[in-house]
């Protein structure tokens, strides 16, 4: 940690920020600058807290050096992390094919798109039984019947399932039937909800909330963690800009600068990013690319029934195309498909 | 609603989309220009998916032309709505003073605040007593001990008071012993939390998330609003900007902006907003300037031991100082303060 | 400046640093923590290139810590800066009333607005002569032809006159006719025009970038500083947002940040923050109450001929009555305006 | 164009919208819903300005139905446009390999980059001798030293060139020396100088402003089409986004998206997107993935010696492992690269 001093700051005041770190345990190391004062903090930071430096008499800034995630950061754990369900391994050179529609909306819908993703290569089914509507007047999901059909679709099908959880009182429940747990982005600071998921023993897909900064995403990933749950993986799916010609604004750079800072697998979701079936395809691609460990892509099979996000759904054709041309970009930047009809 | 077609849209194309409004009890209204193709949709806005059209083969674009929020709207509503808790009003030309500290620390300090704040004018008292905060090794609130002491401590002063609440298990706790129920930023579209609060019988202070535009946070309201909850006062904390000078892009506009659009109260607040006491005070009178119907202001006896967003608040001598600036203020653009010991 | 090493930084690294260093006349302060060693940077930090250092190897992050503008600062002129044109003030107390068409239309048309903005209060009279547009296809403005109506006008009501320039060729001649020149938003990193303009002597109203940081700001005005050109007044216009309900996001905070920083005036313009007449007197009551220096509206009187720009011009009653509401408010805020002829 | 109406609006007021439309040889078509009434304006667009509309009494808002853009788009050449330098293709499956030193130093290291870069299979080599610097006290380009220079080096190594004008002044001598033109982000709306490069007759380089929308892009294409030069190659090169963990926020949707509205071919520029050598190469891969026409790459043999922005640029062994990789990711997206040492 770095305590920089205001050009005019007394020696009093110097002395007072030195007598607050010596008190906390640590060491100052002090600078003196032709311009400006310095002090060093040495010791061990997770004691240090910057904002009661920051309101200190004669201080401008207050730089943090070590990041504030601890078992998220590569240096708690230098070699990337891979998380498996079943015979479907996400991270480490393996890449996961979540595909499936926005909602969960009946037995044969889910039966018939299930069938032609897993066709297509996807090894994860999605489906959302409780979904977090804009509206209090759009559909809210099929709750408990959305999980059974979304279980009972997977397991016929031979692929783990990955559903929604929004509210804490229900993660007991889809933890239950599901093989992962999503959380949204418009949860990705519901530190109440990132704490009870933190106590299951499934995979969490945390998705990165709209205005979130890497380093948020990674404190909410730290949420989970520190409650004993080492199985997050995190999911770019655009933030927020100021071009409308998009529906989020998708920041493929993400993937390589998480990499940069964590071990956790991160995927892509085209879908929510662009909100446009012209742009999921080279968008998904532009994600492998640039190192993703997966992709989630929303499959539909008759979009304008869809009872959620119909116009951001590729259909089962659009997604069997995009599969195969995964595939080739997979091998090219060393990625296997694990438990894919396409794969070997 | 209004759907463009594509230049190069069929007869056929067109057709299917005229019996799919048709099919709704609604009426079309076929516009063909010299190079696109409109159809007006006529009749009960509310049964119009724009989605399912959306996708329709031939559509372009499909343009909503009545707000998505109907209780939260002026239409519904078209005088402003007045929320009051005891002798506090807000909304309608009350201005809503309130301040105290980011969270309930102790009762000792909880008084000292509370008493320096009420003499200076302010008229509602807040403190959190559950803290969202992005560490999970950060200081949490005291729970129920504090909400009892916000209690204690706001029938001591004569003053109304405010806490946040952040899961939906605790709704019914919270409400027991606050006056007004706080939804925070990043709960905004937390929509069981919504849900929950708009079941009670409390005013709801709901801020806008980071990343929100005026047109989620009135959905937001709306779904509380949607549950019979009629008491809700939006809350201009600040979005995400691209500028690391302040902590958050102050949008001040807003509030002018929501009062052409709704009825609900708007207040203000610049603590978040900015993350710098020497914002806090210009910031404040610009919102009061610019129509806000409160301010919230996080107040501090001792800032660097604060136990959490120390750097935010003003010192209870600053406070004063801006309480009799927005009280000056407030006459000339005909507001008045309900319940403050600064006004007659 | 501050060096921070990575962690695994070698000592060989490190002594490579500081021999960089030292090789540039500064001194190298090193100070070993637990996890971290930095160096503090000691000695005239103008000679320090922070790029040079970011690239070494072992090199974590370089973080400055004087800012890079000079001219601007504070340091180098504590205080308030004034900028005078004929008998009227901007900054240091002195409100500056700049008022006025989008753009120079005919001779009649902008005298009669600025008959009536002159009796409303304006103290400066605004109008484009060369129109920065988006559409090739669109009115460009009259040249000279614009910055004479414009002269004449403004000597006619007794006001000293302000008009855009674009190209570097135009300057001199837009020099000769105006008493203050205005680089627009998307000329502010315009380098070749910021440095035509530092050599002239009139005043120059600079407008900040649609995604300019107030650093940048201020780094756009050291360039005319730098030139010899002292006369700057910096303008917050709003930048970009991602809520498409105002045109802009309109940076209030701006005004007392920059003051926080430099010298200079800073003004507001909350026609172009908003561009909805309905926001624009709020706006321009939250920039005076947050401490701008002046406040630039746009008017007109037909805004359906308007050549440009219409939809955000007041009409003169309308900016009749605003000006009215920001000399009251003006007084609470301690600034006068200077030869208006509704202030004393 | 579509005319909404107010729910109030009166007969009166829509009859004078109508006047309005049909003063202009445009016809109206009125539509009256339960809620609001809307106008669609038929007939030749480009005679219609929504900004006198937007204004009239009554009206809620106008919509523009045709892009404002009309060179610039898919009806006007709906085929991919390609632009030709000697050899060297760009657009039409044809991918651009630029690379180079962001300034150009000295005839020497001029001579390396370039030596290795083309070994590397780069096909137009850059180099700036007119420098756009956020400070005036940091260096500014060799200036006509430098054209001499990059003209030299790009006739001895085979590689057309490309270098940046920033003053209307120095186009012509600019075009003298060079192949290519490059607009750079910040005077993308630099609209006096697109129309001083629309006269050449040299393809123009037209980088994307930090906060311009794809339109806004378009828009100053057609400032240069209109003036008779066809050939424009646009750039993503980042926006500004909130997090600070990289320089830019890297648009790569922007690469289909400007295909679906545009002939003209798009590279993508990830070394200003994202200011970090280690995002460089994974976000180059993920441009050509998402579809682009080429790909700009800052080269530099020592970057700590490096004039400006040395932390952005790549090593040449960097660039030759990117090279290759381009050049296998290019064969499965079906791009080819013209006059590639690497390629056949």
């Amino acid at each position: 940690m770095i305590i920089i001093l205001k050009s005019g700051a007394t020696d009093e005041q110097i002395d007072h920020v030195i007598e607050r770190v010596e008190s906390m345990g640590l060491r100052a190391h002090l600078s003196r600058g032709t311009h400006r004062t310095i002090i060093g903090v040495i010791g061990d930071e997770s004691q240090f807290k910057p904002d009661s430096f920051q309101v200190l008499p004669g201080v401008a800034d207050v730089i943090r050096v070590l990041p504030a995630y601890k078992l998220a950061s590569l240096d708690a754990h230098p070699e990337p992390s891979v998380v498996t369900m079943g015979k479907v391994k996400i991270g480490g050179g393996h890449l996961g094919m979540i595909a499936g529609p926005c909602a969960v909306e009946s037995a044969e819908r889910m039966d018939a798109i299930a069938g032609s993703v897993r066709a297509a290569g996807a090894n994860i089914l999605r489906g959302g039984a409780f979904k977090p509507r804009t509206s209090p007047y759009a559909f809210q999901g099929m709750g408990e019947d959305g999980l059974k059909i979304l279980r009972d679709t997977g397991d016929k099908h031979g692929m783990p399932i990955v559903t929604e959880v929004m509210d804490p009182r229900c993660v007991e429940l889809v933890e239950r039937y599901t093989d992962m747990i999503q959380i949204g982005a418009r949860n990705m600071q519901n530190f109440v909800l990132l704490t009870e998921v933190g106590r299951t023993n499934k995979p969490v897909l945390l998705k990165r909330g709209m205005s979130a900064t890497i380093v948020d995403l990674l404190m909410s990933a730290e949420y989970i963690l520190s409650q004993g749950n080492p199985n997050v993986v995190l999911c770019e799916r655009g933030v927020k800009g100021f071009d409308t010609s998009t529906r989020n604004l998708y920041d493929v750079a993400a993937v390589p600068a998480c990499k940069g800072l964590s071990h956790l697998p991160i995927i892509v979701d085209p879908s929510h990013a662009t909100g446009r079936p012209d742009l999921i395809p080279p968008c998904a691609l532009a994600g492998v690319a640039a190192g993703a460990d997966g992709v989630h892509i929303e499959v539909h099979n008759c979009p304008e029934e869809a009872m959620s996000d119909g116009p951001q759904a590729l259909l089962p054709n659009q997604y069997t195309e995009l599969a195969a041309q995964i595939r080739a970009l997979s091998a090219i930047v060393g990625k296997s498909i694990s438990n894919s009809p396409g794969s070997k």
